[in-house]
């Protein structure tokens, strides 16, 4: 008998691709499923941004984790999702999944977290739903605004294209940055004032792994230098690539934009912008030839 | 010792008013926590509605529900927050939580249900986020518009407001209508632009509790007349004041209007409205006095 697949077998990617097939959507959606947020037609020659993102206990946090910290990560990967666009986060709304037992404690050190990153970024804590549930579970949405001239997809890189990433990589989960690290908001809209961005994503789940979905939504490949690849200090090259959860942004710029933006950065980007390989047309598919030492 | 404050303990209403209390928001948030739906400056002249709703397995629906079921659910919770606004549902996006061996076609079948409810009440589904998690959970959060002359609030209420409440009440779990409930969505249009409502809510955890929930909002208390009380067929009066999940429209209006509605609502909605009882200055904190028989 054929056994059914399992959700662990086509994994995140492969579900999303199933679900992304099957949905029509109508002409207020600009972007719809597939990138970092959704693209919407919005107020007076602005586009909305649109996304949520699920923080589930022993998969993204511990119940032993301070909740302070819980908090400002539930909605900082959210913020980050706005940074990716090139945006800037407004309202959020938060749901969460609580087990009867939870002290009330808990809950206001969660909210104390999410205030606070709330405050740091000007996003206005609108609303939510409140439920019992065996595990905590945190799932944020957020609403946010950017200039249809700034919005930067995660398709749209180019052959030749320079591929920059702010800070360094590798080592979030260990030393618990994953927890307390600062969207790249800043940064993000100082990069699309400076210069013309092709693409852009934030890392989430790796180098290796949202490099690869940029260069998929954008139909192309990329030499990455390895020997380039900004790291944190004490953090292997194969941590930089495939950790995740440094939430720096990556991102496709034509070369003389690239090169303009990265003297600028020298003096005026504190966290850093690092080149780290090209775009290329794709190879047979093959989407990440990492190890690449000279190009 | 003295033990810590549980979340059982303080319940959802307690946690709710924790919360707001500690939350500042800016110019753009016309209302924020504490109604069905945030309520933010929009496109346009328009107004936002934002919320989101949760569903966790076992609460909610059971990992032998029709997925299909769940699906609708999970979005028609969401458009009923925006019905009980008098808005319309535009976008949303969708995080779910799933165990690694939930079956593919599981979630097609769950995706089914989204886009049937998607499509009836014209929602584009434009993204969100899947996890891993032990126990299934799928949340929503949506966007819609109204405008501002046609929103809706839960407070709002005056002394002397008839209640009205659209459809009849009770076993919606026990006939499992909680799972493929219609959101009152069109009624709620149509009621807002026939007529002038105070305040209006969706009954998601029973009437009297929702009323409990308008009423104080609104600063008020109600005379709520039992025998009118629309009831299923074979629903026991407790069962139709207390089960919930009924997703039925409760909403007060001055008495003219509500009289005119009635009228217009006996040819025109076919779920029909009814008079259940009044508004009245709040007498000592009591908010509920049920049963009350004639007035």
């Amino acid at each position: 008998m054929k056994r059914s697949l399992r959700v662990s077998q086509v994994g995140e990617e492969g579900l999303i691709e199933r679900i992304k097939r099957s949905i029509r959507t109508d002409s207020g959606v600009i972007r719809g499923i597939g990138d970092d947020c959704a693209v919407l037609k919005g107020p007076s020659g602005r586009h909305l941004l649109f996304a949520s993102d699920m923080l589930v206990e022993r998969v993204h946090f511990l119940r032993s984790s301070p909740p302070e910290k819980v908090g400002w990560k539930a909605l900082a990967v959210n913020v980050s999702d706005i940074a990716a666009m090139g945006g800037l986060p407004r309202h959020a709304v938060v749901s969460l999944g609580l087990p009867p037992q939870t002290p009330v404690a808990w809950v206001d050190r969660l909210y104390r977290g999410l205030r606070r990153c709330a405050r740091r970024f000007g996003v206005n804590l609108v609303g939510g739903d409140t439920n019992r549930s065996d595990r905590l579970v945190i799932d944020v949405a957020i609403l946010g605004e950017v200039e249809p001239s700034r919005v930067v997809y995660r398709a749209g890189a180019r052959a030749g294209d320079w591929l920059l990433v702010t800070g360094r990589l590798g080592g979030a989960v260990r030393s618990g940055r994953h927890l307390t690290f600062i969207p790249r908001v800043r940064e993000a809209r100082a990069l699309t004032q400076k210069g013309r961005l092709h693409a852009m994503i934030d890392l989430s789940d790796g180098l290796s792994a949202d490099l690869s979905r940029l260069c998929r939504a954008s139909g192309l490949g990329a030499l990455l230098d390895a020997s380039r690849v900004p790291r944190r200090r004490g953090v292997s090259l194969r941590a930089a690539l495939t950790e995740g959860e440094d939430f720096e942004l990556l991102m496709a710029a034509p070369p003389r934009e690239a090169r303009r933006l990265l003297r600028w950065a020298k003096w005026h980007l504190r966290c850093g912008l690092h080149e780290i390989g090209r775009v290329v047309p794709r190879r047979g598919g093959s989407v990440l030839p990492a190890g690449f030492r000279h190009f």
